[in-house]
């Protein structure tokens, strides 16, 4: 038996995931919110998020960075990758990336140099019109039932719900009109999947999470 | 059999990889340089570059974009892939992440905004020296024998190759003293993994190309 302890920010970004992977796998796992930036020099590569888990037997541990990384151990491990050969594994992993891409560009429009604000609006509005055209394609391939792969709940599902939480929350410097791009009209596909993993019970656990933010 | 076709831009980023395994694994390929922005409709969310692989018996097509995808997928067909488990693959996905988080920022560096490069090098020297610190960990780990898994050529050796050719390059917009960060001094198992790659006769293909760039 494993235990998990995950290190991040007291901000909602790049450890959505893996919360919800965890909780939803029924994990035991409790998180931290390293000081910052006294922590740096403790973690990989000076970067959160970070998993540390803890054989319940003999006390090692196995520390992981990289939040992607992260996502697809805990994933391997419960259960939540798609299945059916090489393709449908490298199709996920494209896939992941592509929201990981999009996810970069909403946080360097946030954190990054005022100047350069109307370049990521630019870059953001050019690949959130691909994502969504090219996205709502394979979702349609697979029968438009609210699934990436098969037809259960899988890590790339899991990945649109947090994307789209992010998008439709509000920041004071998000990228304008960020959630228009994913909206009913244009992304019926992509709305079926988040609904369809926000009223899974697997979800539960995550759920609860969303009120105190 | 397969025969693939490589879409991508005439610069040397983000297909080094691609490229290198592809000719080390014999593969049969060519190369297409498509004219652009006329092409990017074409391309799964408008991005290059773009592996075709085709069935050479019935001529079907699976299309793969993502560089990281298209390298994973590669090495899973060719037999580059590190082996040993699950905690093993997840190690090997958070290196090569970091080794993406790198090549990120050196672009940004080059195509971004003017305003931002200060921002754009200061984080930079932080990631590139915690990057440093931690893959030396990483490799001594292993023996310090020139690979980062086991002791013969996988994938994350290839990307560590392909990103020391690209620190190493002179362009205009160059992060300033970016190969400086990874000098022997500093990064003695790093180098010797370069050393151990570019000596090996598997690179033999790969390096024939570098002699044009």
């Amino acid at each position: 038996m494993s235990t998990f302890v995950l290190r991040y920010f007291p901000i909602k970004w790049r450890a959505e995931v893996v919360r919800f992977l965890l909780l939803a796998s029924d994990a035991s796992f409790t998180e931290e919110k390293p000081a910052w930036p006294e922590a740096r020099a403790q973690q990989p590569v000076g970067q959160l998020p970070v998993l540390v888990e803890r054989d319940a037997g003999d006390g090692t541990e196995f520390l992981l960075s990289d939040s992607v990384a992260i996502e697809r151990y805990l994933a391997d491990k419960y259960g939540w990758l798609a299945t059916g050969g090489a393709r449908v594994t490298a199709r996920e992993c494209q896939l992941r990336n592509q929201i990981e891409d999009l996810y970069h560009l909403m946080i360097v429009h946030i954190y990054g140099h005022e100047a350069g604000r109307p370049d990521v609006q630019a870059r953001f509005d050019r690949m959130a019109r691909g994502f969504v055209e090219y996205h709502e394609g394979v979702l349609a391939e697979n029968g438009s039932n609210g699934h990436y792969f098969g037809g259960s709940l899988t890590w790339m599902d899991v990945a649109l719900y947090t994307l789209l939480l992010l998008v439709r929350r509000p920041y004071e410097r998000q990228i304008p009109g960020v959630a228009g791009y994913f909206g009913e009209d244009k992304a019926p596909g992509l709305n079926k999947v988040f609904e369809t993993v926000h009223g899974d019970p697997l979800s539960a656990g995550y759920r609860a999470t969303l009120v105190e933010s």
